[in-house]
């Protein structure tokens, strides 16, 4: 039995997200679909994030094992061929039978970018959120430095799927920055795993705070009261991307 | 009776291009029917360029005359919630009667873009060209040059539609410069005015020298010829942008 690791970027906006959707075409289904036609076998892969519809990756991991022992430069080429232009992957590797895409990664990397032009940028529509509010770069920076460490982020996680069992909600954030770039800023969040919508509904709740919708001052009670309901609302899934999974060094794994 | 001047920016991808044609929706028809609805009255507009389908927009300028003297700031945000996303109103302004959105510039630049990832990259598969070969920047740039200034372009146009009247082919290339960009080049073309498909025939076969399936010494002989079918193929219309129309001072026009 062999594993490989495949790095995948997409644009997520004409699909129903990463996973398997009743009522749409998934971005996993399209990579299985392409690996069963390329290694002449059904193969299913176990991705490291569940990205929602509209959200974009450039770095999503992704695993899948099999008996074949694969000439990884042919297949990567097979793959790109079979797979639509808004799906690519980076990259396809070896790697231990340790090796599990989630439950491997120490880290996970996002990206939420938002916009300010004065007329919405038609091109980054689909990238990027646009604010119609000034935003205030030192009040955005001192209320997304309260999210930034060890918290119960109830508040701001919704609910899985019915059935699945409820997450701990304990999460670290290890990094939550606010970066300018030309026309508007992006949020730059990183931790170990973060919870369902984490990262839109916290970028939701900075805008509420930008907007003065909601206090900085109010985030301590609404970490507390563990009430998603208190929180602002997510942002849209747009101007989020999946930028990086990052594993210790595969030496570790084996 | 009054004119106005817009200045659009378009993402390009889901129409078939400036104009009105038989069998898809155009850009120019869409800011029509917003217009009529806003002014409640039957308006058509003049644009300066009749970008191709796929082809994208920043600063393609339009005119357009009414008997209604016109609240410019709220016509702008009714037109832009009239719109669909991918095309934004940037600017509304009144200028002289005898101000012509074609007719009175005096230079318009386009920029093309290519990339060069090792894996074409998803986000820019609609707004870059991915060449797959290795590009010598001082044999491109070389072969740039030979097209600035005033040339017989007959070898590097299109013919329009049938029916249309036979362009002069002597066009003056004022600018042909090779940008460096992340991951690839731009190309930034300026003329007072281009032959239907001039860029994307140029960029086309500069691709091709880049390539070797044509020498730089061919250009010559190809000038000579007169004759579309010596160069090289027209580059896809995904990796050009209408740039900017540029007028002379509204002063000047009056």
């Amino acid at each position: 039995m062999f594993r490989y690791k495949l790095t995948i970027s997409y644009d997520g906006t004409l699909y129903h997200g990463w996973q398997y959707q009743p009522n749409g075409i998934a971005i996993q289904q399209k990579i299985e679909e392409a690996l069963s036609i390329a290694l002449r076998e059904k193969t299913s892969i176990t991705g490291a994030s569940r990205t929602d519809a509209g959200v974009h990756a450039k770095g999503q991991v992704a695993h899948f094992s099999t008996l074949q022992l694969l000439d990884t430069y042919r297949l990567l080429a097979s793959l790109n061929g079979l797979l639509p232009k808004d799906i690519r992957i980076l990259s396809l590797e070896s790697v231990p039978l340790t090796f599990h895409a989630r439950y491997s990664a120490h880290s996970k990397i996002y990206h939420y970018h938002l916009h300010l032009d004065t007329v919405p940028n038609p091109f980054k529509r689909l990238y990027s959120t646009h604010i119609y509010f000034p935003i205030d770069l030192c009040l955005l920076r001192s209320a997304a430095s309260r999210f930034i460490g060890t918290h119960d982020f109830s508040s701001f996680a919704n609910e899985q799927h019915l059935g699945s069992a409820k997450q701990n909600p304990i999460r670290t954030l290890k990094r939550l920055e606010v970066v300018e770039e030309p026309g508007g800023v992006r949020l730059e969040f990183e931790a170990a795993s973060f919870l369902y919508k984490m990262v839109r509904n916290i970028t939701g709740t900075l805008l509420s705070i930008c907007s003065s919708k909601l206090h900085i001052d109010d985030l301590a009670p609404i970490f507390a009261a563990k009430n998603r309901s208190l929180a602002g609302p997510a942002a849209p899934p747009q101007g989020l991307f999946l930028i990086a999974i990052q594993y210790p060094s595969t030496e570790n794994l084996r």
